[in-house]
């Protein structure tokens, strides 16, 4: 296979394909249109699991008619908890990203986010990298060794730029024997988006 | 296959082995000891053309040492002209590598660079970035359409800073039409190397 080189979307699922498996788990922190959903679902299998959230009805609106034009079974969830444990499969939950810990049960081998269009509207911009970072926090904690995630941030938008700081910051400041992290820019472009690279030792 | 997240010479050959092949013709800026030389040989195999550089002969010995222990033949040269159109094989250049369009006769599939060890001592750091960017500018305009390049870039040592900026706005000022152009930079590390990479239009 060829990359598209600068297709950062494409890298992002390169990364996560080597390592993820049939019957693995597998974290998708902003589900959007479904794309990285339908990705993660096709590499884990019917024996996997996927946990897919969104805090926008739409993004789960999209991601299930995704899901089911091309056949992939999936349930969905509304503030529930305790539910995930029953068993494989696709689970789109239309919550904040900041409540992992509250639906995931276990251990999770890849997450992936892509980071830029979360609503804003009625929120700031503050309000809205806290929430980010909390689940980045929390899906990192749930990482299992040699696991690995993938998070595309775009700086396109208001407060992008800031957004793609606090990114960095916090990539910076991992421990280098706990995450090893690598950054893809693609360069000679208008503020192109940047994809972060992390794999746990 | 899965690449080591942060091994960034891995990379580099992975991203040109997706392009390069049996019989195509490769550019090494930087012999150094070989690693890069021996991995272009066996990629293009003995119908395809590997033009070498290094301006220290110490470099030259060590790749001819190298590939002669894993028996891949070569021939050598010290400022010959026209000599390197007669057919296919491995050719160690023992010139500096602003000496590009006096050595090679047509196009390259791939470029490889490392940067950052060439020989200071008797050159000043202006002349040695002003050599970087004349062999990168004579490389890349004998890379084919489709072709790549991939450089490293090692910023630890004294200057090493100063001329990862000069190779990162020698790529900023690249037409967007012309190449594609992606930087790889690992992350959380002190002063780690920078790999970039470009695909040609």
């Amino acid at each position: 296979m060829k990359n598209e080189l600068i297709d950062l979307v494409a890298w992002s699922h390169f990364f996560l394909s080597e390592v993820l498996e049939n019957g693995d788990a597998a974290l998708d922190l902003t589900a959007g249109g479904g794309r990285d959903t339908l990705f993660l679902a096709r590499q884990v299998g019917v024996a996997g699991q996927v946990f897919s959230f969104d805090i926008q009805a739409e993004a789960i609106e999209r991601t299930s008619r995704l899901l089911a034009n091309t056949n992939i079974e999936y349930s969905r969830y509304n503030n529930h908890e305790g539910e995930l444990s029953r068993g494989n499969g696709v689970f789109l939950i239309h919550a904040s990203h900041d409540r992992i810990k509250d639906f995931i049960p276990g251990k999770v081998k890849v997450v992936i986010a892509n980071l830029g269009y979360l609503p804003g509207g009625d929120k700031n911009l503050t309000t809205r990298q806290e929430t980010t970072l909390a689940a980045l926090r929390q899906a990192m904690a749930i990482t299992e060794a040699g696991g690995r995630i993938a998070v595309v941030v775009y700086v396109g938008h208001p407060g992008g730029e800031e957004e793609e700081r606090t990114v960095a910051g916090f990539f910076q400041d991992l421990g280098e024997t706990e995450w090893k992290v690598l950054k893809l820019e693609p360069w000679n472009r208008k503020k192109p988006p940047v994809l972060w690279l992390a794999e746990k030792w």
